[in-house]
């Protein structure tokens, strides 16, 4: 009895947990934003301060592991519910080599250094150089919008090429689970990993079409309240527990679900299937909140797991991986922006906004600690690494338009 | 390694339980509505039948009570957030009337039915009659809304006799839970709750001026978007926790944060202060769907909870009981709306709509049960009777106004 009761934690002391989370998630991201940098590098700052790196306050524990996860869902499904292809069509062919160079660069410069100059095995490297492919589309759309240079042609590649490699990272993401798993990619699984993707891009607009009349339906038919947060929530609950179900991992089903629902989703074959614009809206108003409560718990539950006491700092090792991996990071990502015709100080600009890796990156770095792939060492410098791509480019950007505007 | 294992519930075990529970909830919501009933006890329904009651699809566990919770903190901060102290007062003595009749009689009738002829303990009984004492706000408003009664003289009259109600209904919680731990309601104890409630409803509007001023400040200095569902969910466990700490229940803190946020909070005194409807309006809006997904987990929870197959269905008890302590609950409600000098078919009209005890009723029931004080059977009689109020009020009222309309 005695251990069991041990384990249980009081409802007050759970509140008072989540409490400690939100409060201090919110406080760090005011003073990264006020301090210039994105909101995210203050909720995982949050997260190592409370921690076991730092204070201790609070252990990583099954209850908030849940929330993060149900969190990280959320922002998938909110990613994918920004997920325009036509954007990608239109912005065509430099954004394309953007996104393709910033994706395949990165990754063989990055499995590279990891096998040839840090001994490390496969499945490390590959983890790594995919760690390195992503670009957080909410990091690089946020800081556009703080510049005004959204709907700039140099805004607009970026767009293209971030929806681009946010689908060719959550592909890669799912090859790499199968290999994790697996062992190696067969012809067999990868397959099976490809026709589950593609199985879900052909289902996806036909699923947003029945899921949109049944909801509609409901909504007609009674006048109880609250059918699109439960209905939205259930949807990408189901999406990641189908995924799981597949073999691929879970975070899919959460892109998946808001891919489905996102206001414009084409087949590559234009075959096009609209959501109404009206519903649509309806859906991210209030989806909002509830994205907005749960994200943070993630990247702070993020910090929570990074313990780094456990990281031996005065080794040479974890210098130098930082060191050179963020280079391979920034490279990999300039040269896809300088493979394009663009004049070059839109191309300075182009490969700067791709650099941050923010969530996605996290993604691929937490799915590797979880796993077992990434040692702490090896997790914390990539935690390093995409902190430092994600909190530099905000401020060379601001300096790029600021020398921009000056010499107009 | 293995014990600890086993407990664990992996992710997509987690997601499939919220999936079935969510799914569950709105499935039967709407059947309960379609057939004329709230939506409550279509939940309540849900969690029968998923529960140990029926199919045993899903035992109550640990995380699913942690959201439960949240669940019901966040419905008592809407409670909260929609009491309005004015309408109170210019609905005046009817109201007071309704409101205070309704709240003695049936705690006194309950208590001495439980005490007199079922010979149950004083403390079981004083929680009989408390859940006795309830009346659902929300139900009570939503079939008077449904019934376009709502600005009727009488619906002003039902509406401001909930609100008094409603914060009675909270009191008691508060001073029977103080029992049940003390083992008595001293004077000291007594006094102890008293003061907290008083301390929570004095400093509620100066602690709303303040929120309202550092959110805004907050909001004002940065474009971080996502401050209002962190801030409010992050203000409800702060005051449940501080509730706990002054030995009062967390509901408690829930409430007292919805009042302080509310649009018109006025004291005893006369003293106003306003939040600004702009800034309430937004709170509501964003809050609204995380209220709504969270809820329903609640009553899904009560219903999870309630082993049917415990329950001896063939003893007489259990028959007798909760056919007594239904027309002691009738009975009650309609005293106070007898005891009016309004017309007798408004007096019959507020009656009824003063029976459903709904979520009020459950949660008085839930805490008898969760704190040891009523066993199953009781449990399972109260649920009977809190079922019954809530069920066949909407039935009766709809008769009632189709029988005016009628005969005019």
């Amino acid at each position: 009895m005695m251990p069991e009761k041990a384990n249980r934690m009081e409802t007050h002391t759970f509140f008072l947990q989540l409490l400690i989370i939100l409060v201090a998630a919110r406080l760090f991201a005011e003073i990264a934003v006020h301090l210039g940098a994105p909101a995210v590098i203050g909720e995982l700052t949050a997260g190592i301060i409370l921690g076991p790196s730092l204070l201790g306050w609070i252990q990583p524990n099954e209850i908030i592991r849940y929330l993060a996860e149900i969190g990280i869902l959320l922002l998938l499904f909110e990613v994918g519910l920004d997920t325009d292809m036509r954007k990608l069509m239109n912005t065509g062919r430099s954004s394309a080599i953007v996104a393709l160079g910033g994706f395949i660069i990165p990754f063989v410069l990055g499995y590279l250094l990891a096998s040839l100059a840090f001994d490390l095995s496969t499945l490390v490297s590959l983890f790594i150089g995919g760690a390195l492919t992503a670009t957080s589309i909410g990091i690089t759309l946020r800081v556009l919008s703080d510049l005004g240079q959204r709907n700039s042609r140099e805004g607009q590649i970026v767009l293209g090429a971030a929806v681009l490699d946010d689908v060719l990272g959550v592909v890669l993401l799912a090859l790499l689970y199968e290999f994790s798993i697996a062992g190696g990619i067969s012809l067999a699984n990868t397959g099976k990993v490809l026709a589950f993707i593609t199985l879900f891009f052909l289902l996806a607009p036909i699923a947003a079409k029945l899921i949109s009349v049944l909801i509609k339906h409901v909504d007609d038919a009674s006048d109880l309240p609250g059918l699109i947060p439960t209905a939205m929530v259930s949807l990408v609950l189901l999406f990641a527990w189908l995924a799981h179900k597949m073999g691929a991992p879970e975070l899919l089903g959460g892109f998946a679900a808001g891919l489905a629902l996102s206001r414009r989703f084409f087949l590559p074959f234009g075959i096009a299937l609209h959501t109404e614009t009206e519903f649509s809206q309806r859906i991210e108003a209030q989806m909002r909140p509830i994205i907005q409560l749960f994200t943070p718990i993630f990247f702070v539950m993020v910090g929570l797991s990074l313990n780094l006491q456990e990281v031996d700092w005065s080794s040479a090792f974890i210098w130098a991986f930082s060191f050179l991996f963020l280079l391979v990071a920034i490279i990999g990502k300039f040269s896809g922006a300088l493979l394009t015709a663009e004049p070059i100080r839109q191309r300075i600009a182009i490969g700067v906004a791709m650099v941050p890796r923010g969530e996605v990156g996290l993604i691929f770095a937490e799915l590797g600690r979880t796993s077992g792939i990434f040692d702490n060492n090896i997790y914390a410098g990539m935690i390093m690494v995409i902190a430092l791509t994600t909190l530099l480019p905000p401020f060379l950007l601001k300096y790029i338009y600021r020398q921009e505007f000056t010499t107009q």
